[in-house]
């Protein structure tokens, strides 16, 4: 039950699709060859993070499920014959775009997507401009469906999703065995160093706790690098992406980190046999108060 | 909006309930001289911790919400004019017993309760022996529903309630603006240190994601010391409580915190305005997709 798997962590200079696509390959096949069978790529991976700034010339970078970064993801799958979750801008049709998450599995190809749930929206970070939230049902099932591999059921969630129990649990419920994160989340550079540092602490705690709610292990790709912002006013707008992807145990250990500047492929090995073991000890599904939770249906229960 | 909170961590040597709650009020006294106006206690202080065995003698230890221990507490709480949350073993009827929560408001006395609804039942814990769980619904409303106190309303939970995202969030849909987690947790001598090392730190983590995913403060107060068994023929099931009470500020960040071994009262300041200016920046509430959360009523979903 022992699964070698990797997350890669990257700066992006350009909106170059295929450059970055080349930069990304040679850092997954380093990976594939360092024996990792499911490699997490992050959030957007093929450009820089666009939503800076609402523009409509944007929509440009999108392109269909079909399209060449599913393209050259899958032939980079086969090539290595490992389990690949890779992320584009996807043009559903005309006015209808997402933040898409595709998983490839060796020689199978794409055996199943995601499309971010959760749509966040800040100075910044403008992402309802450019993506409409994913179904309430994909295919008449839940969204948060696990995507099953041969490594494994892939819980694939997005960036927003990493802050939402609720997105984790879903996954957890539908038979998940890995929580995978894709992600792009960085500073303001006019925050303190203290926010900032209890920003990034929140984040990667929200995550760990994933796993200790579901025992379930969980990978985290998060881009490095700073971005100035399109917008040549509102320089102001740049952001220093904070990296420390991060691979966790089934409670919440950290197994490997990343610094925030690193570039690369982070490896680890997981055990995704703990799972059972932990939830002999320490049965929280056996306990939920399904009776009691019709509220977590409400915005607001005033 | 600052507010001076403590939690009291404590041994307890004996099941002299009188003697017990005089230890207590002198730390809580302590608390109050130092600013406090909020004060939590460990679960089930007035004894040690008798889930370690299944014995109908020990229902003995239970009194009506009426009791002396109610008694005692709510005299305290007029005496120094603060907020005090005690825990007891509640006999609501013949053959109905709940791990109550009780909540104290100075002259006001008792201002509400809570019977803890996620009941664990694991070696050493048996508490699906002793503890009812709580209602359903509490007079008609979500059991979650925070008690409104004149230091904020009060998201009452009870130890392995702690380990549910759900419950924190359900009090927090209820305009809870500060989660209390009274604590009998500890370790199984036989784990390694490697093992207690994961369990009591995925313990912290789970209680500080609460207050990430919801921006509330998060008071801890847990147990400390080892309580044999009462059971003379399996001194084994002897539990080391692990101690660690912490009180956390809105975004999971450590404000104080208490060691294994420490006994008395852990203070802090709170600020209640950061939740408001957190949620402006960080409005996980606004994106909650409530329109695909129904498989959180299921207990699993196949």
């Amino acid at each position: 039950m022992n699964l070698t798997v990797a997350v890669i962590q990257e700066a992006i200079g350009s909106n170059d699709k295929t450059k970055n696509l080349e930069a990304t390959s040679e850092k997954v096949r380093k990976a594939a060859l360092a024996g990792a069978k499911l490699v997490l790529l992050q959030e957007l991976h093929t450009t820089q993070y666009f939503c800076q700034v609402q523009d409509p010339a944007i929509f440009d970078l999108a392109e269909p499920m079909d399209g060449p970064s599913r393209q050259h993801l899958e032939a980079l799958a086969k090539e290595l014959n490992i389990v690949l979750v890779g992320s584009i801008f996807e043009k559903r049709t005309a006015g209808v775009f997402h933040n898409t998450a595709l998983v490839f599995d060796g020689q199978e190809g794409l055996v199943g997507y995601y499309r971010k749930m959760h749509i966040p929206d800040d100075p910044g970070f403008s992402e309802k401009y450019y993506f409409t939230p994913g179904d309430q049902k994909r295919d008449g099932q839940n969204p948060f469906k696990p995507i099953q591999t041969s490594v494994g059921k892939l819980g694939v969630l997005v960036c927003w999703d990493q802050w939402y129990p609720e997105a984790a649990r879903l996954a957890a419920l539908q038979g998940a065995q890995i929580l995978l994160y894709p992600t792009a989340i960085g500073w303001d550079p006019e925050d303190t160093a203290e926010e900032q540092t209890r920003q990034r602490d929140a984040w990667t705690l929200i995550q760990r706790s994933h796993a200790v709610a579901n025992h379930l292990p969980v990978l985290v790709a998060n881009r490095t690098g700073f971005e100035y912002s399109p917008d040549e006013t509102k320089p102001e707008l740049g952001t220093q992406f904070w990296g420390q992807s991060f691979i966790a145990g089934q409670q919440g250990d950290i197994l490997a980190m990343s610094d925030t500047n690193d570039e690369g492929p982070l490896i680890a090995n997981i055990d995704l046999g703990r799972t059972d073991h932990l939830r002999r000890i320490w049965p929280y599904f056996r306990d939920r108060r399904v009776d009691a939770y019709e509220g977590l249906l409400q915005r607001y229960m005033d």
